[in-house]
């Protein structure tokens, strides 16, 4: 099987520079835990990437592009020509995800992975074609197993171009016109939960669509019921995206290379990856809660609590960028601030 | 009355400008509203700079520290002599505020008001020394008036600099061991609300602890009961640190300086200036929830929303510091994406 690879297993996170970071943060120049959530990202880092000092220079953010055959169900408030189009703008730095991974100096990395609306070559475009779309999950598997097997590699592909670079933490992020639909499928068969807990807005339905959306995936969900692990999951009722944000999970955590989490897709997409390989949770961080109506349900089941929640909707990574700078800031405290006997700062009573 | 400037009008925010800036949000290639408080932010600050690309390239950050004399009724976790040991700690780079400074290329301003153990003369502190520090407000007022005036005008004064120096944002932070108790005090004067719902753990009061804060704040509250504006609170309650902030974030309003309030210290002097000078409101952008426990009713009397919760309680401007790279985020996307019409994007159906 040619999916072996999802099983095989990850790194293992370094305690002992755990607890060495835990009890360093002691020792600055602060109130004890008077820098919240700066100081878990700061010992979590420290743990992940084995090091005393973490350090978040090297960025990778890999944008995945495609399209969706449940788009014709008209479950989405933008047409489906957008995907390719957003491909073009991601590279040609117009997108917020562009805007964003600049202000940054991060690497941008964007993958077509298949749009009904080719964009066609584009400098700056990787092009690992799957299909236009994927299969309309209203009518049958979104996916055939090879399409699978090919999108999850195309992540793992994607993580081995990030540690060549040396990449000191990886982001996924994704574009594609019906993807909340097909996230929300995806979730609502891993959480045995309803539809109407996982159904969002997306891009900008208003109530009727949003219902209209609803009944789209009970009719999906009904259609693939027999689908009963996470994997075949995924192949009826996901995206080559998605899946290539599955495969970017687990390839990363068995590389070694830290994760920042987007927003509801790609908390999704992780929720699968964790489903598949449980060791992938440990690398992994969370940027953002985003306001699709469908993400916390899906962080409660990660058990995870992220950074910042500004309100975005974004996807592209948008969220999980505009965290970045939070986590270097963690990391400077870190590495940065005097301790107590260094400064001659007096401790607690 | 060498107090009327504080009465003096603000600058006022440019409407046409900020309803440009949001037509402009409308037209970038991301769904309407996606972006979230990051809209709103690039928004607030094109009407706050007066332009159509907000930028916060010079941040200025003045750290104000100063002695209470409340600190001998025993309501903090920490000696006092570490108000000026923090003093130095500023100066040599060592502490929370200092890092971040550095990390986003601020300028950090450290202004000493008065501190028990006194650091004396330091290299890029500074001295602006009031007292020792205030009077016990459990016995009498904390300040007399020159010392108030000496206090605000202190506040007024960094921001002239800042304004030399062309500063786009004005942060203002504190040091002050016992600080959160007087900061308690007065939100409690000012909000007419009992000192149980304003005391919290400061840097690290346990139950007993916080207990105790109370009944000292009671006792002071009964006998400044007569103190019946936002001046006289200040004078009676406040500290001399607490005061420059008020006065720096009134004259700032006047000066046409946005400001981005710090934690519960800070959002308490913010208040207080609001109180006195009701245009300052409109000068005011809001970075952090602070853990400590009067923040979140503060902040609702302004009727504020921060940008971030991660569980901070460390003052020094640090909340606000962290905040900063988000705002600057919000800048660049609103200057930087690409139009539907620029990228070839098409937008909603």
């Amino acid at each position: 099987m040619s999916l072996d690879w999802l099983s095989a297993p990850c790194v293992q996170p370094d305690t002992e520079l755990a607890d060495a970071a835990r009890a360093h943060q002691l020792q600055l120049t602060k109130p004890p835990g008077s820098l919240g959530m700066l100081e878990a990202v700061a010992v979590q880092l420290a743990s992940l990437q084995r090091t005393a000092q973490p350090a978040l220079d090297r960025v990778w953010i890999s944008v995945f592009a495609a399209d969706h055959g449940v788009a014709e169900e008209g479950v989405s408030a933008f047409p489906q020509v957008v995907t390719g189009e957003m491909v073009r703008n991601f590279a040609t730095g117009g997108a917020a995800i562009s805007v964003l991974a600049r202000s940054l100096d991060a690497k941008l990395d964007v993958v077509n992975l298949g749009t009904v609306n080719d964009p066609g070559e584009i400098p700056g475009v990787r092009r690992a074609i799957i299909a236009p779309s994927t299969a309309n999950f209203c009518r049958g598997p979104a996916m055939n197993e090879a399409q699978l097997e090919a999108a999850l590699a195309a992540g793992a592909d994607r993580v081995r171009a990030a540690q060549k670079a040396d990449a000191q933490l990886f982001i996924g992020g994704e574009m594609g016109i019906a993807n909340t639909t097909s996230a929300a499928a995806l979730a609502s068969a891993l959480l045995e939960e309803p539809p109407s807990c996982l159904a969002g807005a997306g891009t900008g339905l208003n109530a009727a669509g949003i219902q209209h959306k609803v009944t789209v995936l009970e009719r999906a969900l009904e259609l693939h019921a027999t689908a009963n692990n996470a994997l075949e999951q995924l192949r009826c009722l996901g995206g080559f995206e998605i899946a290539a944000l599955v495969g970017a999970y687990v390839a990363a955590s068995q590389a070694g290379i830290p994760l920042l989490v987007d927003g509801f897709i790609s908390t999704t997409a992780a929720l699968a990856a964790v489903t598949i390989q449980p060791e992938v949770r440990a690398w992994l961080l969370f940027s953002h809660r985003s306001k699709e109506h469908g993400h916390a349900r899906v962080l409660r089941a990660l058990q995870a609590e992220p950074l910042i929640d500004l309100g975005m909707r974004l996807g592209e990574a948008s969220g999980a960028a505009t965290a970045v700078p939070l986590l270097r800031l963690a990391c400077a405290l870190h590495n940065g601030m005097a301790t107590f006997e260094q400064a001659g700062v007096s401790n607690v009573d």
